[in-house]
């Protein structure tokens, strides 16, 4: 029985997140991007399919590289136009942008190897005084005016090993908070912009948004990019800054090893 | 009695257009731009005033540098407070960018010198198959793939007096249809997206759009850019390409002499 991999993007403003929720009848089952994605699947491969995926993204968060799956007993539609006969299933704020053949077992949670996630923000630097217009959906807004220098000093303080227990939502039921952060950037993109690039083998609930959060209080001159080991250190929730907002947040890209992929047959001959 | 010109931006996805639509009960009023900055423009100066505007947008037709304007009796907001006073009563997809003090009969239609709009299209270049998802609210998408050098060809053709009759809708209702346009010209922002940026005295009914059209046929090689002088000769709107959708168009600026704004009282003496 075939199984995919499907590389998946939305605009998360019209979703109630990534995880199906359908309570029993008489409660309507809210938009959610697994539910409308796993009814256009069933309906391109005409089977009652399960579809799951890496990140259960929170409402209002975007994603341009979720990663999901599903296994079928019998693929009827070439590879290559999968895609296709998802995408003209989907409403307009999601899509398929890419179907490949994995292994048995393949298991988007448990497989991943890595997670990039990027955090925008705009704020009242340089005379600005009005929040985005165009691009509100897809960034949060702060009318003080940010340092996105400072902002980089603290980020480049919580590359590594850490217990990031200070960066996640209490609650969380993880059993360790421990972490690897391989990226952590902040750079500015216009002198009223800037945005959080960050990547992982893992992130707690919430992680990112508390991260960007506690940048967003250094960046005004709240905190000294210095206290990021201490707040490290405390092991406390409510050492670090506040919990940003959804709309800034977007699942850029997700990462697996290559052998979670079935090897195509190629025609190119050893000599 | 104070008259007041207004910068104003709006994404215009969920407004009926411009232009106040309010008929009689039980019929509800459409939402427009005008009745709603109407209506925040009034709670902000206390005053049943009435706001015109230079371009009547269709729906879905964004603005970054739409003019309004309004008179009212008395104004107790100084005037650089005033954009924050409507802004607070105008929901998130109108922005009042900049509030000047005009002359007594300033009119933005009558009084507007030149206009510039932008037309933005994604296109199927370079093995782009999917249309944009986080813009999808800002461009045009078409499948074709265009070559957009081919498409400035048609564009700096356009430049210039001519009778644009084949570019207006039929039933304008405009005595004549002869404009000038001061700017014309295609640019790649990206292998799969292009942008018509054009300028001109005044346009006719859906003209940007017309053009816009037009050379989109261009750019997929349906009519050769020399037919353009052809195409204007004929004065018939059979003769261009069709309408583009209003989600790509966008009105960036208006302009006015200097003469309709009061000059401000400066401190600077002459020596």
């Amino acid at each position: 029985m075939p199984r995919l991999k499907l590389t998946v993007a939305y605009e998360g403003t019209l979703f109630h997140g990534w995880q199906r929720q359908e309570p029993p009848p008489p409660e309507v089952p809210l938009r959610t991007v697994q539910g409308v994605l796993e009814q256009a699947v069933r309906e391109a491969v005409r089977e009652p399919v399960t579809v799951i995926g890496a990140s259960r993204t929170d409402a209002g968060v975007h994603a341009r590289g979720q990663c999901a799956a599903f296994t079928c007993a019998d693929l009827r539609i070439p590879l290559d136009r999968l895609p296709r006969a998802i995408n003209a299933r989907l409403p307009d704020d999601v899509q398929v942008r890419k179907a490949e053949l994995a292994i048995d077992g393949f298991d988007p949670i448990r497989d991943c190897i890595a997670k990039g996630y990027r955090y925008r923000v705009v704020h009242g630097g340089r005379r600005r005084a009005l929040p985005p217009l165009f691009r509100r959906r897809l960034t949060t807004y702060t009318f003080h005016r940010l340092d996105p220098e400072l902002m980089n000093e603290g980020a480049r303080r919580l590359l590594g090993e850490h217990d990031f227990a200070s960066f996640a939502q209490i609650n969380h039921g993880r059993e360790t908070t421990v972490r690897t952060i391989f990226q952590c950037k902040v750079e500015a993109t216009s002198p009223s912009r800037c945005q959080l690039d960050i990547a992982g083998s893992g992130f707690l609930y919430n992680m990112v948004r508390i991260i960007a959060g506690t940048l967003v209080e250094i960046g005004r001159g709240k905190i000294p990019p210095e206290r990021i080991p201490d707040i490290l250190a405390a092991r406390d929730r409510t050492a670090a800054g506040p919990t940003l907002p959804p709309e800034g947040l977007c699942l850029m890209w997700t990462k697996y090893p290559e052998s979670v992929l079935m090897q195509p047959l190629t025609s190119r001959h050893t000599s």
